[in-house]
């Protein structure tokens, strides 16, 4: 979950004000010995801010002396990366380390917050449900899941623009993606009467809302914003420039009048890669300028490319991953001839001393796929131990993945094009607004 | 018309290398005894491109030595403004002299050409009608004339959305205006049949085409070219940034499914005044690059304001104008107190040395607004004269408007919020492509 205090690309002026701002409200709170709650909350946003503001500036916040520069922040209010941290940008996720990404690092540098314990207990007392084990974990979240312990709409975005934008290939085959794509988004078993999937493509032609927020997004982000936020430049074409704002108007309830009858107060939780994180970053930072409110995140990790955590997963690469499309045999064959392993050189030194499951990509991978906590704990304790031998350990993964992606497969095949179109149709979804 | 060889935002290389294909393709023409207008239009073309290269490089065009600098042109190809010149750019038109913007200079820099007699005969040949006033003075063009000599499809944008980047104004305010506008378009007499009106802020929603040229534009101009062409800066939004695409996409035919069948190949005519010029110069380069054809221009010259054509005519300022809301009595008023005249101080002087047509603003107004070139002729020739007066003039001029902006109003009243409907919904018209 993004932490509110989180200002999006504001020049220290702005955040200047917004200090003070704050600071003006902590006294009334106080001064109309409002809840214990409320002033804690308002005092840690004063701290969170006086932090952006001297990340800003370098300076103090000092209170009656506005910053006399006020060019805008490059680096949107956050800290910047120093040498050696991981590369991720909304195009990129690039790391040296075979753990991954440090991510405790990563949610300092963006400004986000973890999911703890705390949250995690809330979300079990809201829904009656045991989270999900992505959540539990710490690692990721399940639409899937989302939808339906609280029982709400689920607009999938598919960005055919952006891909049309950054590769080298025609809008057809662009929007031909997106068709391929929502065949495996809709083989995970989303509910038709509560899910929208839309092409920006197409979606763009047929919304009343969505290009009026388009343009009001437009309209309050600066090309030096979106320099300072993506690292665009002035050889870039104007439809990357632009495009942010395609991406972020989504988050507003308005671009679908269809399903939420034109009410623009039905906030909007995006869960996503936190690669994603800059573009809302920069919607939070606009939403309250367009009278909208803030869209929550809730970011996951990045799956682990099958050679290692630091290498790339590639479509046009079948050993870097698992595909949803492969074989049992393509399964079986690539994670025991690919998958980098932390175990030993030889059996010997492996029952020794034992294998390292933080850089091991099968234990990671069933980190994702293996819901018992039970199981996944004594599988660590004994490939750590020794006592379960690499083989052993691709081969729970084999079994693991083999019946999933199979069923899958099963799934998508039941996926038309019929099928396709209905979830694609803008039309009202099974709830009231 | 503009000249087809003026390039759009290329970089010296770009131009280098239009200049040797086309010198490759006058040297095939040659070699294939191609007919004589054939091989001198491409000669032509050839000499222009050597022109653009000069104006962009400072140097002779030298087959065999691509320029060394490539850095892109940021005026476009064409010849710089001088101090001294007129500045007229999509949103401002200034001028310093009464006679009103240089327009000889304008065409030269725009690298557009004079509609001579020679297209004027070819136009009143192929439309078997006497060419409109407004073209045979080489001033102005009348949209409605040409729908109803040529017998197109009209279509006509309104850019709701850029009014909204620009202005301090909000959407719901910008769309109000759109429609208000656009009742004195219809009122002009426009045929339903024939004509669709759009909004930018409510077609961008409606089209299955629109978005997908607008966002093929956006792939294919750089913030750099945006730059030099308009004067974007970093402080900019991106709505501005990008809007430029979307001024360019209703040039494309396929822009407007419902009307050209889906068709990409019929070719646009835009009637617009110079000032407009910058985003179609933009429109012709990026057409052949995305395989469509390149859109062709009618430039208007500028409707003067009533204090002077060195002054701005403005909504806020009643007596910078006059209106179609104005009054007969308003227009009387107006023009006898505030319209610039070209007369001398005192009957005597004027009956002894003649009134100046080329600053007086009711002469002006005249060649707009008398149908009758041997009457206006014989004004022109009494005023110089001195045998006819300024009020006399005024008169003559006021007795030409009072009549056609009362009938305007009338014929506006009929327009009522269902005819505006019509005219804005996407349809067939009365055409078969």
């Amino acid at each position: 979950m993004a932490d509110p205090g989180s200002g999006g690309a504001l020049s220290p002026l702005q955040l200047y004000n917004r200090v003070s701002e704050q600071g003006e409200k902590v006294r009334s709170l106080k001064k109309e010995k409002a809840a214990k709650d409320e002033i804690d909350a308002a005092v840690k946003l004063l701290l969170a801010l006086k932090v952006d503001y001297k990340n800003a500036t370098g300076e103090d916040y000092n209170p009656g002396s506005p910053p006399t520069n006020d060019t805008p922040d490059i680096n949107n209010g956050l800290p910047p990366a120093s040498e050696g941290d991981d590369f991720v940008d909304p195009w990129t996720v690039q790391t040296g380390s075979a753990k991954g990404v440090d991510y405790d690092k990563l949610i300092v540098r963006f400004g986000s917050s973890k999911i703890d314990k705390d949250l995690i207990d809330r979300i079990e007392r809201v829904t009656g449900n045991k989270a999900h084990h992505f959540l539990r974990r710490g690692i990721f979240f399940s639409h899937r899941w989302l939808q339906e312990v609280f029982n709400v709409p689920l607009v999938v975005q598919m960005t055919d623009d952006e891909k049309y934008l950054w590769k080298d290939l025609t809008i057809e085959k662009a929007y031909q993606y997106t068709i391929e794509n929502a065949k495996d988004i809709i083989a995970c078993g989303f509910d038709v009467n509560k899910t929208f999937i839309l092409s920006d493509l197409e979606y763009m032609g047929m919304s009343s809302g969505f290009y009026k927020n388009v343009v009001q997004v437009q309209k309050h982000v600066t090309f030096n914003q979106v320099k300072g936020i993506f690292g665009f430049t002035d050889s870039d074409c104007i439809g990357k420039i632009s495009f942010p704002a395609i991406q972020a108007a989504p988050s507003f309830s308005s671009s679908f009048p269809e399903i939420f009858n034109g009410r623009k107060d039905i906030q909007c939780l995006i869960p996503c890669a936190i690669d994603q994180d800059p573009y809302f970053r920069m919607t939070r930072d606009v939403a309250p300028r367009i009278s909208y409110l803030k869209p929550a995140l809730l970011h996951s990790t990045f799956f682990p490319a099958l050679q290692g955590a630091q290498t790339k997963m590639s479509a046009s690469d079948p050993n870097s991953s698992i595909f949803l499309t492969d074989t049992a045999k393509q399964i079986k064959t690539k994670i025991n001839k690919h998958a980098f392993s932390g175990g030993k050189d030889t059996i010997e030194e492996h029952r020794k001393y034992g294998g390292n499951c933080e850089v091991d990509v099968c234990y990671m991978y069933l980190t994702f796929f293996l819901e018992d906590d039970e199981k996944l704990e004594k599988i660590k304790q004994d490939y750590t131990s020794g006592a379960l031998l690499t083989g052993e350990l691709k081969k729970i993964l084999i079994e693991t993945l083999q019946p999933m992606i199979a069923a899958h497969q099963e799934r998508r095949k039941l996926v038309t094009e019929e099928v396709v179109k209905q979830f694609m149709t803008p039309r009202k979804l099974a709830f009231n607004f």
